[in-house]
């Protein structure tokens, strides 16, 4: 057993994301509570220009920007691609981080609660999602198509971890039950790290639901990218409730129900997020996968 | 009896307040809407640029650059406040807009419904108010101290309307909802100033509940601006409710309760509002008024 030997708690990856912002401010001040014994805590606030500026980002996405290749491409010099080479040399600088772990912290206005975004599917991070699954029964475990491949998000830095998706929370905005319960969240993953680095083992579940994407759907949209629908209010906050075909999505504003086309039942997520709108994702389709752990 | 002869509706003051953009793109698509017979109609995106860039306002809050003497201030040359004069100028020309009713559409991440903002204290605003808390009975009427004088609000320019203010809602989404209700609470608006002007007498009420802005209450801070508490839990998403001497105000990171320190019961609103971060104004505190009709 090799014992996790760092861990970064991360926050601001996108400015206007508060909860985890003020999580890791909260840290810098008391770093107590996130030290343990049997490895070395850290934080970063990792967009503090967009912080200051209330935005997701200066100009573009810092969450995009952690591809290899557009880490080692010098004529990437937006302050984002910038700021991801300075982080990903920081967060790499001693021996440690060959073993670390890296919480990215975010919120999300869709009505997600609290969501655990897996990133590699190595059988620590399905062992430590299990052991949340059971402390908090309600949480969801989501993974996107791209996040074992070559990943351009900046928890993909270390092999260990997740990000933390909490909402609904408008951007820009605090909210101290959803702080709480992500304050929480960490404690319970730093608690099982220290547990595991001390060789005990916990009781956990023999599989895992996880979530996974299988597709994006862009809101209907006219030839200059105006909307032409809404989200359909039976849709609306159901996140990782079944979408059946022939159930309604979206509804146009002049008052026209469209349908899921699909023909399987899929569970949609990122309902709605204001940030995808850009992105041209009005949802997330996913698929309810059991999967079995060793 | 002065018929109303010019109905302005405008969308899009903040540019990230999707719900009123949107209706004005309906509006605009399917202009018969809002067209009545007695009066002209016209709407209007107050901000487009800033609606383009995703955020609220480009280089300073347009719903803050109508006073008079800044419209008249030729050294003021910001987006906005050139967009101001714009505005200012395009609304008041012809003769109509002597007799002019402007409704600007808003949202906030605050809990509070669907609020009517008053702008002037002038016997037909409070008519047209009392009408729709006949046919809404949970419509809530607010009012800034700011109102009644040299007012910096766009509202302001014709001598009739209101705001309408619609939350919970993220900033940059469209929540399907709260457009249909906004939308529906238009047409009364028109429907009203249409039977006004015919001469027709609506059975109202005789006194008109007014949540009367008297201080607004910013966020405990440190010296740098930064938040040292949030909004607390007994407080969170309770606006219009009454907060007695005594009442939890605010939780800070370390989880000590700060109370409301007035003397008399109040009824907060605007609670946690995003944009009001910077504006130093975590929730606005009024007094419950039974405003008398004539």
């Amino acid at each position: 057993m090799n014992p996790i030997t760092r861990v970064a708690v991360v926050g601001g990856t996108h400015g206007n994301e508060l909860t985890g912002i003020y999580l890791v401010k909260k840290f810098e001040q008391l770093p107590h509570l996130i030290r343990r014994s049997s490895f070395e805590s850290l934080t970063l606030l990792a967009n503090p220009k967009a912080y200051e500026l209330r935005r997701r980002y200066v100009e573009n996405d810092l969450n995009r920007c952690f591809r290899q290749q557009d880490l080692e491409d010098p004529h990437l010099r937006s302050y984002e691609a910038l700021q991801a080479k300075k982080i990903y040399r920081d967060l790499t600088t001693g021996k440690t981080w060959e073993r670390g772990l890296l919480i990215d912290l975010h919120s999300t206005t869709a009505n997600m609660g609290i969501t655990i975004i897996l990133n590699r599917q190595h059988p620590f991070n399905l062992h430590l999602a299990a052991h949340l699954a059971v402390v908090y029964p309600d949480l969801k475990f989501y993974r996107w198509d791209q996040d074992d491949h070559d990943s351009p998000f900046l928890r993909s830095i270390y092999p260990f971890g997740c990000a933390i998706e909490v909402g609904p929370i408008a951007q820009g905005v605090l909210n101290v039950t959803l702080f709480q319960q992500t304050e929480a969240l960490i404690y319970t993953i730093l608690d099982y790290i220290e547990a595991y680095n001390r060789g005990q083992l916990f009781p956990t579940k023999e599989t895992l639901t996880v979530y996974q994407c299988v597709q994006t759907i862009d809101y209907p949209r006219d030839e200059t990218g105006t909307l032409q629908a809404m989200i359909h209010p039976q849709l609306q906050s159901k996140d990782y409730e079944p979408l059946h075909p022939g159930d309604p999505m979206f509804l146009t504003f002049e008052g026209e129900t469209i349908v899921y086309a699909g023909e399987t039942v899929c569970y949609p997520v990122f309902i709605n997020e204001a940030a995808y709108y850009e992105k041209g994702i009005a949802m997330s389709l996913t698929q309810k996968e059991e999967l079995a752990l060793d």
